[in-house]
């Protein structure tokens, strides 16, 4: 899928939501707890009742590794389910990953192959050779860490460096030149939103992935002002505030009602 | 195990060799490929034929995660079986993983719990609140990658900041008051022995673990010279200079004297 295939699912859906599936096993409803795969039990649920409204699902791989080998069968599944209720989902494996090329290889084959994601997210602090083998495969997307929604970013993206940008600006600048705007993305907090303003002088066509709407605290008015451009350019995503609206057998229905609040937002924001 | 402990086993073995285990199905033996477990059987032969020169193990989530589900299953076992084989033995997940805070604890409790490995190399992008989580745990390690072997360090960790230090350097400034000699270490390349100095000023007493001899062209007498310090401080790894030194029916054998000469330029350099 390239920038204009996703702005075209955008249109289609009227809207940008991604749903971040960070599936905790001490959240699943208790229902569902007794299922052999609760994590796949909870996502298909969660699935069904929004896969008309997400442009894409974000499945956060801790939340998997942590179940160990059979937690990793239930991503699979996942994935599986959301290709095949619709093909034009894009779904990232939010990995989180970064490593030497030879190494970088093997999970590029590993997430775009094996788990056949869209997208995966990648830390840049390894530099250019960790993340090249991610953007030689078509129509798959290698999304950058460049601004992050945590506390934590202060600690190291927000130094300034001696040639007068911050370090996450570097980044941006440094690591445009390794793709293009059809197989390289970045995530941006929606808890930054004085620095979405910049960041589109830097970077004025490429897609945004935007964590921290709702649990975290970011706006969604503040991010589509400056974030916004004219192949929509943004992801919006939210993960806890939509899966766990809810905590009973309505948990879907609820995950639906939070996210249909969500992608009306956007659609009177947008005049969509 | 802490710090005093690991120095233990490095005068004990008379070795500070960590062996990494990036294990290739393609470049598995012949007659190993027929196992049912081709990445454990290959491991549990490196094992046998290395654990007496090696303090460390240290496994790349990469070789093992790309085999989905059935390769994490062989990846616990190697785990187990190097515990069995050696209980004093340090375990280092190499994952080069960094979330944010909630997904950290549980990637924190997947490694040091599920899979029961004593360390964890982490990237330090996202701050402090993406390494606190692995810093709770007695006994256990969070290695942060500081200054790391591969061509695309340059791009961002030899940056200059504006305070006067390289982005590495800040990394390490930083990021040692968040934990202590007894569960932080740092991953420098071998392949930058010229900082070695510098970073024995900024952190005399830490442990570091040192990729970038064997296959990437390090050279040990550098490492030992500007590295050692009074409880060793150094794990010096090599992954596929040891591991694949040979193809056959006797890799094992060729594994160990390749691990064996590495030990032996150690124990000669440094009196041992």
């Amino acid at each position: 899928m390239n920038a204009r295939e996703l702005y075209k699912e955008i249109l289609k859906k009227r809207s940008c939501l991604c749903i971040g599936l960070d599936t905790d096993p001490r959240r699943i409803p208790l229902h569902l707890q007794r299922d052999a795969e609760p994590l796949f039990a909870f996502n298909r649920a969660i699935i069904d009742a929004t896969i008309d409204l997400a442009v894409a699902y974000k499945p956060n791989l801790a939340f998997y590794e942590a179940q160990g080998p059979e937690g990793l069968k239930q991503l699979e599944k996942t994935v599986d389910y959301i290709r095949s209720q619709d093909p034009n989902v894009l779904i990232i494996a939010d990995a989180k990953r970064g490593d030497i090329g030879n190494t970088a290889e093997l999970y590029a084959r590993a997430f775009f192959i094996h788990y056949d994601f869209d997208a995966i997210t990648l830390s840049p602090y390894m530099g250019k050779d960790s993340v090249a083998p991610f953007l030689q495969f078509e129509g798959k997307w290698a999304i950058l860490l460049a601004l992050t929604s945590n506390a934590g970013a202060g600690d190291f993206q927000l130094r300034s460096l001696e040639s007068g940008e911050l370090l996450y600006e570097r980044v941006m600048l440094e690591s445009s030149g390794w793709g293009t705007t059809d197989n390289l993305m970045y995530v941006v907090g929606a808890t930054k939103p004085a620095h979405l303003k910049r960041i589109r002088e830097i970077l004025p066509s490429h897609f945004l992935l935007i964590p921290g709407i709702g649990a975290q605290g970011g706006s969604l008015d503040e991010v589509l002002e400056h974030g916004w451009n004219p192949l929509g350019g943004l992801l919006i995503n939210n993960s806890r505030g939509i899966i766990y609206a809810g905590e009973g057998r309505d948990f879907d229905e609820k995950a639906r009602q939070a996210a249909l609040q969500m992608v009306e937002s956007f659609r009177i924001r947008q005049g969509f």
